[in-house]
């Protein structure tokens, strides 16, 4: 490949980033459309963040990583942004206090749309000098799509857990009637089997596996994945099966019908320890009694529970518990990386589960026809979030993205209804406290 | 006098309710007008509360203890509002957890507004029936125009303290010209001294006086005050002192010097507790320090410490202990009440503090022509808050106004420069408990 | 009088000083007879102190106050005593945790008896030394004595508190035959009236008192009170009416029986707020309900719930929730001492009542012969603990001895069944916080 | 083999099993001979117990697991000791409050030497009728005798916390000359390079390994482990080298001067954030600083720090940040198993460390000379706890044992100085959570 051959395929390469990146920061915006200014400011527990401050971090991380240290002249529109927007690079600088987030109520939507902006005009300024993009420029401008895909998605499960302190229960989008007639299909308490169809189970070999980011592709878009992918590494599996299908909400009833919140038993010594210092009655986050009734709140309001769908919004200890009451056990993040690979195409595999692209923000797939394999929900895994075996953080504050995190955490896989298909792939790790209850978690068995 | 008469002074006390209505009713919206809707949701700790809900809350009241019981035909807006905007009277129902008054994204300011309005117009249906108000509605009209009175007060002390959260540290109002040259001139750290002139004090004579509010108007607005200031009793008061003056900051900044935070001998017990649990540089509320320069936030911004403008912003803890400092202790409420009758006429005292209508809110008289004997700050007195011999709460859910808090807080007396003149009276008393420092609390030694 | 009389008035006063001492110190150590060395170190919350710790700080005290200062030559037995066993002096220097008394399992039991016989050995040599007693020492000594007799009242409260802990219920010492009996006589659930005898009320008359510590003898023991009971000074009281009797816990069944623990009506906003943070059944302290049928645990263990006792261990929340049960409220401090003064002949009251002496260590009068105006139980008074107008607390550290308690906390007057008749005196003010049980508290109403 | 030989086998199989029975039973006796009584009740944290509680729990182990279900017309001493000592097996019934076992001053001491002899007397009624001792029993006696191992090692964890709270800083033992003038020695504060000595490391090569207890005894005793060790099963492990030496004191205070503690870079965030909400100066537990000289608290007292000495009570957090400032990391507990078969002779191993049978109670190797592959101190690996692949808790409440405890905790290898070198193997997973530093834990790296 001559020079000039050469600078054309970087043109490419960079026409594409630059139009993943509009697409990106358009996709935050579009998605606070259904707020109200009132809502934007919201959190209801330190470990969400206000929408508005999902907005302006993004921003702040393209101007920190690749604004101030690659763009001349670049001037930040506010210094103070620095220090406020900051979530938890200290290689960065302090930060303002995760819990106070909600408590800012300037600088206003106005201004952070205008930062955001900014940062946007910045930023394809930096992209259009195409021979100036070295390869860390490139490499964290990816970085920072997906990063603020990641809030995407984290936009809901916050959005949702705040209004959900309010019993006016506020509806994100009205569904359509044809998904709404499904939703809203009154079940008996008293339900049917829904394990009419034959649930089947996928065997594992035992043998010698390889576990990590596979990077068949030659795009750079493409050959992303977060660091916490690699190396791809071997790892020994022994014999063991994986369900097909997620738990549904009339088996997870099931399980508390037959006192599964008050059987020391099935659960973890933590989880146990969590439940006893609860008053009141125990149930997946979301889940309201009303009359007897079981409602569950999603963020298109409250309805009555669909015995049909997936359970979701459970601990690692439920999600345990539960496994443990039928006899079997959660899948290890190797085990389901090796399912995924084995049952799935991949491209099949991004069609048929339930990403954020179907706008339903709610597990809805009808489980019998589709085994939603992955998307619809993430799903527990039994691995502690450890590095793999030569795992290296990269170097400087962008390091901290993932490699400090790697204690007390459970790893999940498989996506869900509020991801990005173009930001999910097999090998993807995602990873939060076992007693986590707000993410779209489920749990798929194994045994 | 004949019936035709009476009927005539009814209907003129009711128009004069009713103005007095509407003026307390447009106030809450005007003190509203320079807030971004982003600000009104803020609550940066359960004791505050936002913004929208002391708009709701007040409204509340009316519908609550007016609309519903005699109003024939009321319909509410929205029935659960009766729960959301519900503040602590059990004898109502269950209340809307107090902590968690910020997350209530909706109803929207818009529609808050508009419940406004609604019971608005419903009030003055009601009133308009001159002939069917009842005494029970006429003073607890009353009684909901002095309970907005406060609120109005609090929508300052709690904006103050959640704004202060930001360091962009917001500003209400910028102040004109005149007032700014004032305050913002600047002082050096280490000042002179202003106690230049002559500070007094006050002797009241060992006694029987009578405490408690003194009903001497015909007016049925001027002869109101609180259950908690009656009955009107007598109280044996020893020889006692109380300083003409309020405390300034330059005063306080000595007893800061003089390592007052740090010398245990100054302070009560649980004062001194609580202050070895914070970490940290001690100082009143809103004081920063940079550069080893202080500074105070108040509504008008962050600017550098006025040393000759009374200290505010402490607790009975920081009260008590420079008092101690001095030789001095804090006033009694009842030497207060029997100091401020005695050195004031009434109507002079009303003209000459500070009070919400200057709009500067933050206290900025000059201490020494003005002794600001009332206004400015609510000032400390030692007195815990208890029943009056002969105390009667009101029958029902509204005696739960002010009773069942007559433990475990301190009396406050004076008003201040975020109260309502028409609201103040000399037998006010205000209580906080004594760690708290977001009032706007001030110190007038005794001894 | 000349010199040699005055010198052998002052020799026999020492000489009941002596005497006084030497009882008070042997006291202490005879409480502890019944205990197991594992039982000297139990602390089963901040507020209280284990066994030995009692022993050892009453020591400390004479060693810091007396021999220390005015010993010459004294040579502390172990100089880290100063600091394990300094209670709260910041005077004298930093202070051993509170909570974690309990964790000093050394010096061990034995060393901390040879510390007492230490200082006591110093302390009468101190003492033999008549003519070089001053005012100071002579004071000190007599402060000593009282200081270690409040202690022995902690003693037993805080070892009752330890060993309600343990479901082992142990106790304190077998009551005789006689007493046994009575205590233990079944009372069926659904008592008869124990009202059957009529409650007097005593009347106050409207009038100027003098309140506060009369000293109307010669002699330094008994013209002893603590620093808060002076000075006496004139107090205005309204018309009130005290009752005879104490509540008993049959009256106070009644009172549960009759929802007053889930009625808000009732209760003072703190204390409700505390009820709703704690899960279960409430009751007194140390009532135990096993099968339907209420227990009460004392140091003679665990017996059916005596319905003719006072009820005691009960909070001032409690008490003042009965009381408007009632339609009574608490009596003030100050109608209380009235009360006392004018009903009772000093003598007789002393006699009357039931303190220490008794060895019953739990009430045990016959209510309808024995009104029990003093003695048996504290009574919970509605007056904030505060200093009399023209306290002084003394100078130096032990300046703190009550001065810097005065917020937050309740009087509380009468003396209990664990007080020692010698050191009572109507004037006297003990004083908790209203959220306290473990200390036998009672109530006695007023209207 | 016939059935004489048979039975002939299993009688001297299980007089093996009385044998260990009887010295362990003694063990747990003897170790608590230099306590006073008054050191028998302490518990200064929820997760240590009281010696006391320890020599009772352990009885209560064979009681229930044993006696009760097994001998036949056993009659428990005292009914109320299975709910007060039970630990946390849920399956037998609730539990006396963890947190509060140091207020259990009864049963006393001596009643609780009485329980452990009725017991002991029973167990060997049991184990006498040799043709009676099904499986079940003589695994659970085994079991039973390790489980007093542990608390046995736990006894020394635990006094050594409970005493470190008094400033007094109680001795168990006195070292003897020798050991004494070794440990003694003072070292200046700025060292020289302990690290004279080269440090070897030792590789592992990539490979498919066995993990987990491999039985290759015929003996019952020597064949046993815990459930959690099992099933044996293979891993893979990547190219690693472990350090043959542990990190010292030495080493770890330059670690601090250069200001580790203060650097995040380091530091997993959540042993950041722990870091960031403790006050003050951060250093292993155990260590004072007076006068600029550090100091190690011991069960030998307080000494100078000898910097020779490996590093320990440290944290899972600390012990990373250590490595991370070392470009090292923590191994993982399949690389430290395969390190330890690989580089020692099972045999050779126990000699060489340090374990409890040392009767030194603190690290005291000298590390040039022996590389303290095992025993001296437990090594946190980065591993999480969790079950081996095929893993199988016991049925019913022993179950309890390991199982439920298998999240949120990280794994530690190699036995420590207060370890018992007969319960010692090297598949032994010991579990603690990343914060603790409370037991005898140290660090090796890996890299």
């Amino acid at each position: 490949m001559d020079n000039l051959e050469h600078d054309e395929t970087i043109r490419l390469s960079i026409d594409a980033i630059i139009e993943k990146f509009r697409q990106v920061r358009k996709t935050s915006e579009l998605q606070c459309e259904p707020l109200l200014i009132e809502d934007y400011g919201l959190q209801a527990m330190p470990e969400t963040s206000p929408a508005k401050w999902h907005l302006a971090h993004t921003t702040w991380f393209f101007e920190t990583f690749l604004l101030k240290p690659h763009l001349k002249n670049y001037k930040p529109l506010n210094p103070q942004y620095e220090y406020i927007f900051n979530s938890y690079y200290n290689g960065i600088g302090a930060q303002y206090p995760r819990p106070k987030r909600g408590l800012l109520s300037r600088p206003s939507i106005e201004e952070v749309y205008a930062y955001r902006h900014y940062v946007d005009d910045a930023m394809l300024d930096l992209l259009s000098a195409h021979k100036l993009c070295t390869d860390e420029i490139i490499n964290n401008v990816i970085l920072g799509c997906h990063h603020e895909q990641q809030h995407q998605e984290l936009f809901f499960t916050d959005l949702k857990y705040s209004w959900f302190q309010n019993p006016l229960y506020p509806v994100y989008k009205e569904q359509s009637q044809n998904t709404g007639n499904k939703l809203m299909q009154a079940v008996p308490s008293k339900f049917k089997d829904t394990r009419k169809f034959n649930k089947k189970w996928i065997e594992i070999n035992p043998d010698l596996y390889e576990i990590g980011f596979n990077n068949n592709s030659s795009s750079l878009l493409e050959g992303f994945c977060f660091d916490n992918e690699l190396p791809k590494h071997k790892h020994y599996l022994h014999e063991a099966s994986l369900s097909q299908h997620l738990v549904t909400n009339g088996e997870y009833l099931m399980f508390m019908e037959d006192d599964g919140y008050k059987r020391s038993e099935f659960w973890l010594s933590d989880g146990w320890a969590l439940l006893q210092s609860k008053p009141g009655k125990q149930a997946p986050l979301y889940w309201v009694e009303q009359d007897e009734q079981w409602f569950e709140y999603s963020l298109q309001g409250l309805q009555i529970l669909n015995l049909e769908q997936p359970v979701c919004h459970i601990s690692a200890y439920e999600a345990d518990a539960y496994a443990r009451w039928k006899d079997c056990r959660l899948p290890t993040e190797f085990e389901w990386e090796v399912f995924a690979n084995q049952t799935l195409n991949t491209k099949e595999n991004k069609e048929s589960g339930q990403f954020l692209e179907s706008e339903i923000f709610h597990p809805a797939v009808e489980l019998e026809n589709n085994p939603a394999a992955v998307g619809t929900l993430w799903q527990w895994t039994s691995s502690a979030y450890s590095p793999y075996p030569g795992y290296k953080a990269a170097t400087g504050a962008i390091g901290e993205y993932n490699g400090k995190f790697m204690c007390n955490q459970l790893v999940l896989r498989g996506g869900s209804c509020v991801t990005s298909k173009s930001h999910y792939r097999h090998s993807y790790r995602n990873f939060f406290y076992p007693p986590d209850q707000w993410q779209f978690s489920g749990l798929r068995l194994a045994k």
